[in-house]
């Protein structure tokens, strides 16, 4: 069964060759960002094997493309980049995970062409940078970037995953006529494909050889509240004011979780400092992952001396997995959670059945379970906001905010069940459309 | 993936086949007790199709073996039964899975011949019939069984599963010589095999034409505790006392839920009243799973009106699952839920790592939890008990016991974490030898 999604399956039947195929599997695991299966039969775990390959690090780097045919490719790129009139660049998650950022973040420095990301593609990219426009996806997309990229006659497209959430619904309107996409296993020039062709080499021989190119600005993204919202007399928090205020919040270095849903949709809207690590699996919709991933990126970032690490879940989500707190609470981890309270699955009731109670969940005392995990009271901070104001004075509170705060801090974020992030309502009505289509 | 364990496989494509489809899963689910895979696609799901077939009953019935096969099978398990001296009976979980338990019942009933259980076959039998002898697996088998089941000259071996667990880690000391299988896709006389024939129209023929046999009684179980558990002075309890007591206060029609691990161990060394449905899944070893069975079942049992449905599990496979208490919770259930506290994976300690900290597991205030999931105060009734005379006073609280009281009860069961079931040390001895081996 694992053979199907995997790209090695190492069955360690022979202690002649387990270490060759363990070290197989990590290699091809990292090279290819793929999943591996290794296994381990009892009967085996207690054989000794020769230690001696332990002496020589594996070889994780990737291989070269063929240099002829990169070249070519690379000549090709340059001359649509060089033909451009307004050409942008859009950063999508694979950047990321196949390990073209630093190719990346090269081109954008170097040409100062417009850049976007895509949702899954945020924290690729320093957003403080002049360049950086905000995030594209269809209808979700930021003001005024859905027409900027849209009207671009040349997309350098990055890494691109077109799932459902990614591209909000499907609602891409880019001609591939221009664009041209950078991927780890090809590159596709317009309609032109160059398999085996990977980014990396490609990416880095563009910039030596970028030359003069036209370039014509972009927004401008910022963490400013819309109007509507300064002026509401509500005090009730609503997701149209949260995120940008957010952003307001982050610091530089920050590891911030997104769970899918809620979560993500409204980050959509929030800036990012420089240097965020920004993780999300919109891509499965895997709900429940987060805040496992939470704690994973929690003890890592102990390890290396990062300061912050920030979920953002819905209650929905965070209902699946609510144990990994304990973990966290048993590896005396200090991230801080924020639990979106607005009464169950809100992309669900918009898609489908508005109220619905296959759409509620139980109503937790979500306060109270840092506790029944066994933390001892003072261990764990927790609070409850649900006005604007209380979040006002939550992010000034020096001990919630700060790096240095050796505690777990837990937060009940009251937003209103029928609020939703502006990137959710569009994603969800897409969806909606195209069932009432079929 | 899924075709890999599916015995149907039915993807939804075509409006004018899907109704087909469907009916064919199910069925296939069902005559062979075995996973199957509906593919939904979401452009299918509002297809209008022929509601004619659901105005006629799926045909549910096995298909009947080829009589003359059949009762060519039936005049040699007759030869064998008629020559034996001392037969016996074992019944296993397939007889349950596979839906034989008429047939079986009518054979132990009318042979009078003396009948075991594996523990996977627990519930298959009534335990209060006086040719009941108790719970056989190999070194874990209850006492006098071993002998009387290893010295039969004949074993009608009912639905075998000989997993791990299941036999206490392979300790059987059966031959296949003095032995009958009986399953769902053969039978088998010694080493004879009858491929397709299912032992169900076997059973029922062999059932028919009885006859004379030689009948040698077996051991009689009871629920008496240990002579050295009621002259010990100590207070706590121990597992050697607690599984017998609670035979003492299980009751007729009884759901008993019990999670692989201690809990499973636990009820070889209980002997049910009649008409109890036990559930377990030692077969696959996945902890976690108990716990949101025993939400299923007490779902079932308030539909079907049957009074208790019991939950043993240990703390830490209730940590994997823990948040189904919150779906009973919100589904108004009434299970009796027993959580035994003893400080982590207890037969992983007993086979490797005996204190080692990836036995432990965090330590959680478990009775904050239903509270924490949603639960008003008054909703659930919570007890700690951590003597035998508590375990006593608990078991003569006529709220807690009774089958109308309406509220989850929810119970702290606190046992030394170096205490573990007789049938638990000597599984893990049998793996650690084995382990040790290689």
């Amino acid at each position: 069964m694992s053979s199907q999604i995997s790209c090695a399956v190492s069955m360690l039947n022979d202690p002649h060759e387990a270490a060759v195929l363990i070290d197989n599997a990590i290699r091809e695991c990292y090279l290819k960002s793929r999943p591996v299966y290794i296994s381990l039969p009892t009967d085996m775990v207690q054989k000794k094997v020769d230690g001696d390959r332990l002496n020589k690090p594996l070889d994780l780097s990737f291989p070269p493309n063929e240099p002829e045919k990169e070249d070519y490719v690379v000549e090709v790129v340059l001359k649509y980049l060089h033909a451009a009139r307004n050409p942008v660049i859009l950063v999508d998650a694979c950047a990321i995970r196949h390990r073209a950022l630093e190719e990346t973040h090269a081109l954008i420095e170097k040409s100062g062409i417009p850049t976007f990301v895509t949702p899954m593609g945020k924290g690729a990219v320093n957003e403080t940078l002049s360049n950086y426009g905000g995030v594209y996806a269809g209808d979700g997309s930021n003001a005024g970037v859905r027409e900027r990229v849209e009207s671009a006659d040349l997309v350098l497209s990055i890494g691109a995953i077109k799932s459902d959430f990614n591209t909000a619904g499907f609602t891409y309107r880019i001609s591939q006529l221009n664009t041209i996409d950078f991927h780890s296993y090809a590159v596709k020039v317009r309609y032109s494909e160059y398999p085996g062709v990977r980014m990396n080499g490609v990416l880095k021989k563009v910039v030596q050889k970028l030359g003069q190119l036209n370039i014509e600005s972009g927004p401008k993204p910022n963490n400013e509240i819309p109007e509507a919202e300064l002026t509401s007399p509500e005090p009730t928090i609503t997701q149209a004011w949260f995120w940008p205020c957010l952003g307001q919040w982050l610091q530089k270095d920050d590891i911030v979780i997104t769970e899918t849903g809620t979560a993500n949709f409204g980050t959509w809207e929030t800036r990012f400092p420089a240097d965020v690590t920004a993780i999300s699996q919109v891509l499965w919709g895997s709900i429940g992952y987060a805040t496992g991933s939470c704690q994973g990126a929690a003890l890592a970032a102990k390890e290396k001396g990062i300061k912050r690490t920030i979920l953002f879940t819905g209650d929905g989500s965070f209902q699946l997995t609510a144990q990994e707190v304990s973990t966290m609470i048993r590896n005396k981890l200090n991230p801080i959670i924020f639990v979106i309270c607005n009464d169950g699955y809100t992309i669900e009731r918009y898609i489908h059945g508005w109220q619905d109670s296959y759409n509620d969940v139980q109503q937790w005392d979500y306060k109270a379970l840092p506790f029944a995990f066994g933390a001892k009271k003072g261990e764990v901070l927790t609070y409850r906001v649900s006005t604007k104001k209380e979040v006002e004075e939550l992010f000034l509170d020096k001990e919630f905010s700060s790096g240095e705060t050796q505690k777990l801090r837990f937060v009940e974020l009251v937003i209103p069940w029928d609020d939703a992030p502006k990137a959710l309502k569009s994603t969800a009505e897409s969806a909606a459309k195209r069932n009432a289509k079929v």
